[in-house]
Parts: structure tokens; sequence; C-alpha cells
């Protein structure tokens, strides 16, 4: 049962979303800024990065949703999410993404644990700035969205339909508030 | 030095919002929501919230800025921000902000920590769920904020008089960014 009283029937951070509008618009905005938003680095790079470091947060929510979405933007290449979070270094993905893996893992460690070292992995693989960027607030950012779902103790179904259900709907939508019915 | 190129002259995050100002739009308008919005908590309280847990996240520039503007805003109590960091429960808050800082404190640690027994000593002082939901919301931004600003290796300032400016300037103008020049 959540912490406080929801509107119930919606899983993880939607129901605390419907609950408080006022601040579901930017956090809405944020997350198609960073997933959605122009970008050399693909949507499914993004998503395996946000399910990534929702796995490390052990927000089971936010790791299956962002997990079912990322593994739909891979398309022909199954099982590639669930390699990253067993071990991103080995996993199927390219050189640059797992130095910026790398890098989301020490944010949700900490920010200073970020060192200059990781930060010229990255570059050393063709990592632009923006892309760092993009990659060290991405993982921040669910930092916030993990502990929002968690620390209000939403309900986690544990139903993959569910999941693979929110996953096809981020990536037709992406994070665009529905329109307020009239 | 900042681990990647960043706009000079700037400290903490103000650097990075310049850099990206897609994302900075829904970083602020999630601050001005959360600190400033209309809320039953006074915004001096909120921003006490804010600057605990950076503090808590040892995230300098982050606890230095907030503490300046939580100090303005509590004006006729010196010394209470810094009372707060050295010891919440035994600060000169009301026993209702003790509650919520305590769950403030379990957030920073990670979502999960938040107990039931937290939820209802904060209710048992008379907190209202929107209370304990904006109070886990922005211990959870402020994760997010003080990882970006950390995680970046943004330009940290030691001289208090930058801290004092900075707090001026949150008190009067909030988090509504500076329109773009024309």
């Amino acid at each position: 049962m959540s912490h406080i009283t929801l509107p119930e029937g919606l899983p993880g951070i939607l129901a605390p979303m419907a609950f408080r509008p006022e601040t579901a618009k930017p956090l809405n905005d944020l997350a198609q800024a960073l997933l959605r938003g122009p970008s050399t680095l693909t949507a499914a790079e993004r998503e395996t990065i946000a399910s990534y470091v929702s796995y490390l947060n052990d927000c089971y929510f936010c790791s299956s949703s962002h997990s079912a979405v990322a593994q739909r933007l891979w398309r022909e290449k199954p099982g590639i999410v669930e390699a990253v979070k067993r071990d991103a270094q080995s996993a199927p993905v390219s050189d640059k993404l797992k130095t910026l893996l790398a890098i989301a893992a020490k944010v949700q460690q900490g920010g200073k644990q970020v060192s200059s070292e990781d930060i010229q992995k990255a570059k050393g693989q063709g990592a632009t700035d923006i892309e760092i960027h993009d990659s060290i607030l991405i993982a921040a950012a669910f930092c916030m969205y993990n502990r929002y779902v968690d620390g209000l103790a939403t309900w986690t179904p544990k139903d993959d339909s569910i999941y693979e259900a929110i996953g096809e709907r981020l990536e037709k939508a992406g994070y665009v508030m529905d329109p307020v019915p009239a």
C-alpha cells in the first residue's frame, strides 16, 4: 500500500503524477527532453541508460518500464537490455555506450564518483560533451524518479504484460502528457 | 576544471544550464513548482529540506546556495539552517518539519528506506499527503541536482559572498528562467 492516498489502479510513477499534476508536468518535460529530444544518442541508447540506473537503484517499476521500451527500441537485438543489466561492459553494445554506462553507474553512487579518467575513456570512444552531459543528467534524473516511486511506496505490479503495455506506449507517445480532459 | 567544456564564469548548476537550455527549462520549472508553487509548506521550510539533502549529498554548491536562500526566508531565526544541518531533530524548527526532514534523509539514502513508521510520525504531527509527497519529491529532486552539479565537476567557488548573492536572487526571482535576450 502506498504511503499516501493516491489515485487507484495506476502503477508506479503514474499514480503520484495524477495526484500532483503541477510537478508531473516538469517531470515529464524533463524525461521527454532527455530521452526523446534531438540527440546524437539514439532513444534506445538513452532508454538503456535509464533502465540500467533504475536497475542499479533496485526500482522495479522504473527498471521494468524502461527496460521494456528500451528493448522495443533496439528491435533487432533481442536480449540486449538484460545483457547490459547483467554486465554492461561485456554486453553487445558499442564501446562508446559502455563508457557512458560506466559514467552513469558512477553517478548512481554519487556525483563525485565520476572521475576524469571515466570522462577521458568516453571521449576516447568519440563521446561528445553533449552526450556526456546528457548521460550524466539521465543517470541523475533516474536517481530522482526511482526515489520518487519507491519513497512513496507506489503500486508495483509484477505482471510482465503491464510493462509490455507501458513500453509500447512509451515507444509511441514518449513522455508528452495526455491533455487534461475538458 | 569541469569534465566538459562549459560556459565560463558561471558557478555550479548555472554553467550546464546555460550549456543545455533544453534541459534547463524543465529543471527550473520543477524547482519552481516544488519550492515556490502554492503549498501549505512555507518556501523557507521547502528550501530547508533542499539545503539539508544537498548537505547530506555533500554538494557544496547546492548546499551553500539553498542554505543562503533558506536562511534569508527564515528572516527572524538566525542560524536555523545551520542548526538543521548540525542535527535536524534538535534544531529549532516545528515538530512537523522535523518529521519531514527525517523522511527526506531516508529518501537521500534510497526510496525504499522510507518506512511506514516515518510516514505515521509525519501524519501524527499534522503533515498532509501533499506535504509528504512534496517533501519526498524535493529530496529526490535534490539527489538529481546534486549529482548533476558534482557529476560534471562544475566550478564550485568558496567565496561566501557569491552564495549570498545567489540566495538574494533566488529569494526575489525564484527559479523562473531569464528570458532569452532577443
